[in-house]
């Protein structure tokens, strides 16, 4: 892929943050890699969204070191390439302090999966990590976070559980390519304010059976899925 | 009616569903059917509403063979179906995921007749239904969230009741026609926010008197409906 | 006064309850007096805001006849008719179902005075009205909520306490004419908003103190006001 | 600086309340001072944001006097001159009635300091003062609430605190300029919202740690800042 179509992905990704109100000021932040290259696109820190141009977003490698652009890239890169190392099947990341699912966070609970809705994205509950250890903390606490979350999936498939819960923190999502990794993370903020208020009604309100969110979650995911326009 | 003017209607009502803020992306749905032809419009299956056109919109018979039309109907047509075979006086059906309606069908609660609002559209508390059983689950699912919609109502005028939470996923609505349906899931969403509310305040709230619930609901339906500019 | 000018004035609040957000499709309702000819513009039944015309609205006079217009009164009229003939100082009275104030009204709970925002336009609690009895509601509805209203009030200065809440149902406001009716309409969803959110973080949460309360309440009313470019 | 410039910087961060969904009506009100001259431009009281020019704002010396403009100074004024004589470090002081914030001020709860967004603007919980007395509260009353907030901070940097909830009223914010001090409103108001949902969701959660705190912190405050594009 031509690192322009890559920019402009990832700028998509971006802005979509800001659309379905995922994001306060310069809050949030989405990249997407080329495997191929071994070249991520990622939001520069700071910059206001309503002035980020596809040039804008520097180029770095899966050492960080940034390979195109003049400015600095987000401060959560290095959780990013964490992300990228570990999970070798996703192409894109979100990084988000969207209300509902950065309480769950702050809360320090997995999201329950409590409802179809969540089952069709997510395959059982949103783990929540560990708290970072004050070592952790102090010694590059970035990539800590992501090695925190990628031991909390231990292991499992990162596309069957697109998203974690960085204790007393907020959210990271992944997908296939940035865009899948923003459409993960407005679904989140779906599912956790469902969550929310579900367990607001209901305080012992529990999971869907298995048979239920196996069959949601394969209808729109894997080899079988039936969903759309696509299949026969 | 022609088929072009029941697709309208139809598009128009999956419209209204996006108008009032009831879906995200492509969730929710809306049919109407002619009752005279036995032919159903349906929203079809994972298409963007914002290009949706009335031609998109596949026409099925009441055994869900598309009869005209070039998309795949929405993954919910067997839902669809059940209802529009048992309940003989309805002539459109909408389901959403709307947020607060769905946190209701998330927690398994029916949601109590608190206030007049509620009173005014739907006749007592709405139902949730059973949760299916596996068997229930891997055996054709959509048309058994039909079942134990149908199942749940029990007999009962699906105008009295025009709306049923299916447990662990959402609400169906329905209505003398997709138009109606609609404004019944609009209602089902207010109602559910402001039943959530009321007994987030008290949560000892009890339901309206019988006498209230009877005079508000049936001041707006059946043969001695006084409300609007319709006459005396 | 001109029976259009109040017909103008009437429309207008009836349209600030729509640009607050507190209707819903054609909920909610306004009217203002003109207490020298005694008579009342009304919004009517079931007409939708985006279409209502300032000669839409009927006049009607304090025995509820319609002496001019083409179109029903709101079905609420009696109730109206009862507060203005109870509470002689106010010119304009609003009824909606606005999301939180109603949640109370359906809890059957008094809004409390927690804060100086709800002090700076309520003095004391938003009292709760008792449940109509079945005799009551069985017997001229509308005008008997009207009645429980005034009793709830039981002698106090209307435009101290510019809203009460009918049990079940929803709230009604006023105010010295139909503008201020519905700014009190605005401010009571807010106030009712702010006291379910501080109950949800405290439920043992108390007024504030009398002396702040009649500090903040006085000096917005009565003749010591002070707020504002009104002078010294 | 030019009393212009002034008065346009501040009428800007009292616009930034309302785009933000800060305000409703009149409520809320910013001010920015020129230490050099020792003058204060604030908001007047009563008048509508959409009407409102930069030349209506008055210009008041630190004893309150309108040395500049034709119009009266917010009612709230008083408090902004106590801050702004006790906190030599702000250049810029806001007050609004945002609606979570001023439902834990509601509550008489501190904000705890559950996550890391917090971190990033608020050095700690977010304190609340005490109730003033009945002696105070009859005797310069907003002056008395500037005292019981500089008591709260007892000595600590203003701008490593820069709000506190006044009990039963509202937040009080600030900053290095009037622009911060409308900044760190929304971020409070966007934090209160976070802790209300997360302690809803586990009523047992607990601060982050001191250390993940103070990294948040200082990465945006201070010498050691290095987010954004102004660092090495």
């Amino acid at each position: 892929m031509l690192l322009q179509a890559l920019r402009e992905q990832v700028l998509e990704a971006n802005l979509e943050l800001v659309r379905r109100g995922l994001v306060l000021y310069t809050f949030g932040n989405a990249s997407g890699i080329d495997r191929g290259q071994g070249l991520i696109a990622i939001k520069p820190s700071g910059v206001p969204y309503e002035r980020m141009r596809a040039s804008d977003l520097p180029i770095v490698n899966l050492d960080g070191r940034v390979v195109d652009g003049e400015m600095r890239p987000s401060s959560d890169l290095a959780t990013h390439l964490v992300l990228y190392r570990s999970f070798s099947a996703i192409g894109g990341v979100v990084h988000t302090h969207s209300r509902c699912a950065t309480a769950w966070a702050q809360a320090r609970k997995p999201i329950p999966c409590l409802g179809t809705t969540h089952a069709d994205y997510f395959h059982g509950e949103v783990p929540v990590t560990l708290e970072l250890t004050e070592e952790q903390i102090r010694s590059e606490y970035e990539a800590r976070i992501g090695d925190v979350i990628v031991s909390t999936l231990a292991g499992r498939d990162a596309l069957e559980m697109p998203a974690v819960l960085a204790a007393g923190h907020a959210p990271f999502c992944w997908g296939r390519d940035a865009a899948e990794a923003a459409h993960h993370a407005v679904l989140l903020e779906e599912v956790s304010a469902l969550a929310l208020a579900a367990l607001s009604i209901n305080p012992g309100a529990t999971p869907i059976p298995r048979a239920m969110l196996d069959l949601h979650f394969y209808r729109k995911h894997g080899a079988g899925a039936s969903y759309g326009q696509r299949g026969s």
